[in-house]
């Protein structure tokens, strides 16, 4: 069952910026602008008492004011103000509200009850709320965005397999930025979570056609139990890859007076995890990493990872990080090694990771991926580039568009410059991840295998 | 007492590139070029029997056959010619010799042999060897490099503090272009390390005033006893950051077929880097983001790590990171606190970080770094930005600027798209590093404590 009551903050036909500015420092007159810049078709009604037009809008002094229905209000106000606006967008019929505005919860006391007061009349007129404290919500199906992150500081992605749900606006818009060419289906960044928890938002984009792979933020849960039940359903057919802050005590003060949320324990919720079938991120960059390569590639069935490259040094470590991670290198079958023997020139060194030395040609390279493509014994493929050695000819990529014809996962490991960098970023867009370390790369195989499992549990 | 019999490798009068190719595809052609096109002004060599002219120059059948005296020759030949090779450059008087021809102890059984030779008729001649198995040498300060990697597909970094010694040639070319604008002094791949090794480099590069920094990637020590004994004489004065991989039995296996070393046991090469003073990094993020706190930033008194941002969520990270590493984070004095609450807008959050919110200005951010510059508890600056942040305006880059007068270190955090990368690129050219996560800020953090810690050790 979908979170009909979700669906507007996604596709609402009307949206008004209640707090939109005059002033083009104010939040309220960057989130009215970038939603003009946007692309989304959908009505744009400006609230501000004061004002009678903003960037060409006609502007009316209260949402009560508009004569035409609306779907979405986004509320940018100083706090206290925000639970009577909050009550006229229920008057309204306005049954979805996103509060941008901080200086809630976080704060505690008295703020905390103003925070208390706004969600008692939500809930009186129906109205869910988003937030307070956040940056709202994306979705690249419409273009729509609330964001106070003007288009030339922060690009929006395109549309694409990921989904994001975050208390953090900050890492909102890193996510946001490095998704740009994987590409992103919803996002919403929910703050202090007064209302819209990650259990209603994830059972939203479970059903949400363009969502492959759920990433999530969390500093607390909300309503834990539900959010267990959701979670549990939703892992057999769709990854949820989870990072939690607020493992320490410390942490979890400082995640208190970031959001208002109370952190937990942080071993229960990894047992939490566990059993409802979620992938733990470590870091950020994890959380992207799992993300981009359960967004992009097959699952692997149970096997090796076979390693191809044209400079070692990264597939030492690689292979010490798939050791500590418990996966399995090399075991190549003596087809696979005979074969490579014959067709590779002698100096190839064909140990744990089949190694095409400095000299190797993407001609070198298509016939070890194929060796290792048809290999039964392999069940993912590892490819490190050292893109900057000038043998590698731009054949390469062309070589790896038709590796990936093999049906097994392909991860990829490469770093440096500007060159290396466009040459990454072509690969990415043609659905094969390259990461910047062997560690990252081997921390992706392992959800790859991870989700694998899970799957294959939740469908028994 | 530096090594003299090194200081012809980076500053060579004349070169010979043996082997040196008129296939524009070869590496023997493509590192001739390379250093035609590098700015080097000494004289080169291009050594090839077959050849009268390569690219421009006047080529010569083999070393002895060059009228002048050679300082250092580049030697890309298939392995088995390559000892004849350097008994020629021992006849010739050529002390300094790279040999970046793979096929010897990393292929085992008579390529091991054949390496060994080398190293008896280098000896017998007083010669030195780098390599082989590598990508050699590039010095900023005059512009030598011996790479195979084109200048259109590997950038070489500017002259700067950082210098890298490494094994592996891959990892080599991501330091090389990850330090582009940081800059380096020397750089070595000494790939099997047949002869030179770290010990020898370390005490060279120990002497070299452009060097503020040594960074190593190492699979297996050499003469471990004499690396030892020069790394603790080294560390008191310059700090050394290592990274150490074949970790594990396979990662080993994979050395072993690499460079053709044994990796040993982990746990003993820990305890020989902690005695030393050396500092560990766990991956190559690691060696490169400490390597860049060490080559920029002033250590810090012993203390706790100030906070500020403009989105918490990175803080509540970090501060999980520090609590886990044993780093204190907060404890502002009463005075602080209070020109804090005096001077900052109501809605800002004065916890373990102060948080500035979404809403901060570069004024903001002025008086919070101000505020912890002074504070006494407050030994090291960690600051976030949310740069996407459209009320951050352009002011924040003096703002920094400034804040480095408070004579702190200070470590940044910030992670997007083109514009807070080309915001974090301002920082780092003034000098302050940058971090895209909150865990590879505190890394770098707990690193400045550690060298702090072992410098205090050493100068007792």
């Amino acid at each position: 069952m979908p979170r009909e009551d979700l669906e507007k903050f996604f596709y609402p036909e009307s949206v008004a910026i209640i707090g939109a500015s005059t002033k083009p420092e104010k939040l309220g007159h960057i989130i009215l602008k970038s939603l003009l810049e946007s692309g989304y078709r959908g009505r744009i009604y400006p609230i501000n008492p004061k004002a009678e037009e903003i960037l060409g809008l006609k502007c009316y002094p209260s949402i009560l004011d508009v004569p035409e229905p609306v779907d979405l209000a986004v509320i940018v106000l100083p706090a206290h103000v925000v639970p009577s606006v909050v009550e006229q967008c229920g008057k309204k019929g306005t049954k979805n509200v996103v509060v941008i505005s901080g200086g809630f919860k976080e704060l505690g006391g008295e703020y905390a009850d103003a925070e208390r007061k706004m969600v008692e009349i939500a809930r009186k007129y129906g109205v869910r709320i988003i937030g307070p404290n956040c940056i709202g919500v994306f979705n690249a199906d419409n273009k729509l965005d609330t964001f106070f992150q003007s288009r030339d500081r922060m690009v929006r992605p395109k549309k694409g397999p990921i989904s994001f749900i975050t208390q953090s606006g900050t890492f909102g818009c890193t996510m946001l930025e490095w998704a740009e060419h994987i590409g992103m289906s919803k996002f919403v960044s929910y703050g202090n979570r007064c209302d819209v928890d990650e259990a209603d938002l994830i059972e939203y984009l479970a059903e949400d056609p363009g969502t492959k792979v759920i990433a999530v933020y969390v500093e607390g849960l909300g309503d834990a139990r539900r959010f267990m039940e959701v979670a549990r359903r939703v892992t057999p057919k769709k990854p949820i890859v989870m990072l939690k802050a607020g493992r320490t005590r410390e942490g979890s003060k400082a995640a208190a007076s970031h959001t208002g949320c109370l952190a937990g324990t942080y071993e229960l919720y990894r047992a939490m995890f566990k059993q409802a079938g979620i992938i733990e991120a470590k870091n950020f960059e994890e959380l992207f990493d799992i993300a981009k390569a359960l967004a992009l590639q097959p699952l692997p069935r149970e096997g090796s990872i076979g390693m191809v490259t044209n400079g070692a040094g990264p597939c030492v470590m690689a292979t010490d990080a798939c050791v500590e991670y418990g996966l399995k290198v090399g075991g190549y079958s003596e087809e696979t090694l005979k074969t490579l023997k014959e067709r590779l020139p002698p100096y190839c060194v064909l140990g744990l990771a089949i190694d095409l030395t400095g000299s190797a040609t993407s001609e070198h390279y298509a016939i070890a991926l194929e060796a290792l493509g048809k290999d039964p014994n392999v069940s993912l493929l590892m490819v490190f580039f050292v893109f900057q050695d000038t043998p590698l000819d731009e054949g390469i990529i062309d070589i790896m568009k038709e590796a990936k014809e093999y049906g097994k996962p392909i991860l990829c490991c490469a770093a440096g410059g500007p060159y290396t960098i466009k040459q990454s970023r072509k690969l990415e867009e043609m659905g094969i991840p390259v990461y910047p370390t062997p560690e990252r790369a081997v921390v992706a195989a392992k959800a790859l295998f991870e989700y694998a499992r899970i799957r294959k549990i939740g469908s028994l």
